[in-house]
């Protein structure tokens, strides 16, 4: 069966969502995870048009990928100039990549009303364009920019800009529905009449270069996709997450599998597949998007059952309230609400982590329900790797602590309408030792932070290398007004490794403190099994700590 | 054209959705809505099945619904039992409602192997069922449970489990594809084949009786849903925001627009439309879950254009880059990142309020600049309708404090293991009177909503009748750890209205505070203009907070 070539364009037209931007450097991690998908060809930018992008395929160049092509993106040339002057083709060169794709007009409209071009000259740069980087070795993808709207115009023109980038060589040509307004009855018509045109003018050949990237304004993003593999179409564009502008582009977790696992389409090896779950979540997590937990197959939510008859039939035979096994796209059941949930999953992360549930004589059992009880009250420990450690090492008896807490004291003042400050006093212990001092910051949280560092950096220099990069906090229920219960999450990294750690509390503040103190008890083990050893300096400085209280607070 | 009927079941298969759930008042409120919109079904829940659902029906007796048919749902009836005895049966009689949907099984995987039931005696409960409910005077709607599972593995049972409805006379046969994993093409081929066997059977009749339930476990529930459409369903099951359980249900913000508007059938009234993504909202911020941003014709996105060639085009011809006009789902374009966008928002929104930006020599030009300014800071003015009165009054010089803050000072203290206390002090004056008061709580920001309402009761005694209903964090740029900006959400509550106030700041207390001072001096604005006077009580107790700061502190 013809092969399906997947196209990603989560690095382009993902990013042109609402509050998704990468660095050159995430866009070259992601790519390296989708290369490692397997996926054929990536969009990595629009070079023409930012600095960003430029950055981007100059650090690709110097990695080696896989499978994948990467693709720079672009315009057709200007009108009336010669396509080898172009700047936007220039820069397309200048990416040095072995694919590129350009997006040329298909609809009257935009030719005359926006651009005020002739339809002649239209074709022409078409063509030119994807003569000229042809002659540059490159392989050419052409999309046609809004080319349904333009087919639903004017049948014929439509097709003339798809015959003209054809006849130029263009390796493929990709039908784009740029608005997203097109229903899946009316793109197979439409696919069909152009798959019979390309067939009378080139052949079968002419059949085999059809491409299709779709918009999900109607919420059929994927199915006018999977209409068009249907009706001949071969390769597919689109986003991880379907990220995209205004309601994204189709989500390439979802189509995937359909392709793969539902409809036996060769695309990505098949035991690639298994990633998908994990490519979907660190694409959001790169994008500091939260997941969406309904999403298809990749989503947390995507194979939860809810109590009642579907759990007990799902224990009898999974096929009866799953569609497919979830662990074919590297997701798992999830049963909610209910004394059957957690068990297994909570054995299985234990195991992942190399934590022993039955050692030092613990019940594995009482574990997993205490861990099911605190899930309940709003920990989510799949999120917070770091935290879970922590409490399946505290569990079993295995936790060792690298300092504790004596006490600390957060001070917020406000006057009038000038800005907050704040300021933390912290007193810690480390073996026999104690220490105590004091910090501002921007908010309660930031001058915890500071002071906790500060103290602990008496002991252990190497937390330098530590950084909090992300905090985020969510109220759990929030039915109750300033008494609902908050998640606060904290992400820190060092120089190589990330981590999450979560608090959950009705007090913001002890929620944050739970969240910092295992990350930097985390951090701390992580280095004591590594190298350093603790150099205790305990001399209690109690004295700065006076002064710097008095000078803040004028008292 | 034959009309789409439209059957919500937000109020029952919504609620299998993680995290959705809703008291039996929030139900009847979402009820009214829906029938506010022309909704023909609104499936109130499984009175069967929880005292919640039986609690919704008896509230929703009580009112008189314009155009929906409110439905109870429920179980065929128990094998080997009389109908009449059934307890599930009994449960939607008692209900009270002029419709009944009763679910029963297609599949003979289930009727034999998770049930341990013959194929017979499942014919049989499926008849006697639906017999027995329209004996009683009930519309039933019949739901075939994995029709399309059932189908694909013996097609002649479950097209028998229609026929034995159908026979009983039920007025509606709907085919569920209850696990999500079915795709559009078989969907057609599948219900072109039960619409021929239908007529076959029961002539034109047979066929007007088919409606169509999807889940969206491959993304496909609302094209599915249209496929259907397309081969004659007349009946159409979703939920608002498709919420439900796993992936969720079609989504009726999507389906309905692409029948209306789209499609041109005749479904729910067409100037309803406009209501359309109030309802989304409505629903959304009930069930308090964060609306999605890329819901299509909804969402805050769905009409958002990033900059550059979009925007330019958009100026000269919506339909350029717009696949529908906003307005038609009481949406609205967006323009991101460009001095275009927000102008007009801005003063649509003033306009709705009965402020005018121009009063008092305002310059509506700068204000519009600056709050432009602060919606890209975090603040989101079109969810904080409370601080958008407030900033709009105070840029055109007509806000009068009801109180000023003097100063506070939040003090949150941490001993080893113990949890936090929180304590606050806070002065304020109103008019030329001060007060300073102090106040614990359950974490700072609940503290000083104590304190502050300690304070003000001594002037507004109406207080009292203020109640804070939720409060919501949101990191609004999560890439600088604890020095990210925080955004807060209040809504509060009293006895005739709900109004939102908002703080964003890198500081969370500040945040908070911003927003909880926001919220107390709408509603103290609101009391001044209805009837209350501050009744100044300006006695300095400072005497009472040192006592109360002496017992707290143990200094």
């Amino acid at each position: 069966m013809q092969a399906i070539l997947i196209y990603d364009t989560t690095l382009r037209d993902g990013t042109q969502g609402e509050n998704i931007t990468f660095t050159a450097d995430e866009k070259l991690k992601i790519a390296m995870r989708l290369d490692e998908m397997g996926i054929h060809y990536i969009e990595g930018g629009w070079p023409g048009s930012n600095p960003r992008d430029i950055r981007f395929f100059d650090l690709a160049k110097r990695e080696r990928f896989k499978t994948a092509r990467i693709t720079a993106f672009g315009s057709t040339r200007k009108p009336n100039i010669d396509a080898a002057d172009d700047p936007n083709l220039k820069a397309i060169l200048k990416s040095d990549t072995p694919a590129a794709a350009i997006f040329g007009k298909s609809w009257a409209l935009h030719v005359q009303s926006i651009m005020d071009n002739t339809l002649e000259e239209n074709l022409a740069m078409i063509a030119d364009s994807v003569a000229f980087l042809k002659s540059q070795g490159r392989e050419v993808i052409y999309d046609a920019e809004h080319f349904f709207d333009g087919f639903k115009d004017s049948p014929d023109y439509a097709l003339e800009t798809l015959a003209a980038a054809i006849r130029a060589d263009a390796n493929f040509v990709v039908l784009c529905d740029t608005n997203g307004g097109t229903l899946p009855q009316e793109i197979e018509s439409i696919v069909h009449s152009v798959s019979d045109d390309l067939k009378r003018r080139f052949g079968d050949s002419g059949k085999l270069k059809l491409g299709i990237h779709t918009h999900n304004d109607c919420g059929m993003a994927a199915a006018n996709t999977i209409a068009a593999v249907n009706c001949g179409a071969v390769m597919v564009h689109g986003t991880i997450n379907g990220y995209g502008e205004r309601c994204g582009n189709a989500d390439l977790t979802t189509i995937i599998p359909i392709l793969s696992a539902k409809m036996n389409r060769p695309c990505i090896p098949k035991e690639k597949l298994a990633g998908l779950k994990s490519l979907s979540r660190y694409v959001s997590e790169t994008a500091n998007i939260v997941p969406l937990n309904s999403r298809p197959f990749v989503g947390r939510s995507a194979f939860a059952h809810k109590g009642g008859i579907h759990v007990s039939a799902i224990m009898k035979e999974s096929r009866a309230y799953e569609h497919m096994n979830p662990e074919l796209v590297g997701n798992q059941r999830r049963v909610l609400m209910s004394d059957l949930a957690g068990r297994s999953n909570v054995e299985y992360k234990a195991r992942e982590m190399g934590v022993d549930l039955g050692a030092n004589g613990s019940d594995s059992k009482a574990i997993v329900a205490a861990i099911k009880q605190m899930e309940d009250e709003g920990y989510q420990f799949d999120v917070a790797d770091g935290s879970f450690q922590i409490m399946l090492e505290k569990f079993t008896d295995q936790f060792k602590p690298l300092f504790d807490l004596e006490s600390f004291r957060v001070t917020i003042e406000k006057d009038k309408d000038l800005p907050c400050s704040a300021h933390a006093t912290i007193k810690i212990s480390v073996g026999d030792s104690h220490e105590i001092t004091a910090a501002e910051g921007l908010g309660p949280v930031s001058a915890l932070d500071n002071a906790l560092r500060k103290a602990l950096g008496n002991f252990y220099p190497d937390l330098d290398t530590m950084k909090l990069v992300d905090f985020k906090v969510r109220v759990v229920d929030g039915s109750e007004g300033t008494e609902a219960k908050v998640r606060v999450l904290v992400e820190s990294r060092d120089q190589d490794q990330i981590w999450s750690t979560i608090g959950v509390s009705e007090d913001i503040i002890e929620a944050s403190w739970q969240a910092l103190a295992d990350s930097f008890q985390f951090k701390l083990a992580k280095e004591a099994q590594q190298h350093s050893k603790p150099s205790p300096n305990g001399k209690g400085n109690t004295e700065d700590l006076k002064q710097e209280w008095s000078v803040s607070y004028g008292a």
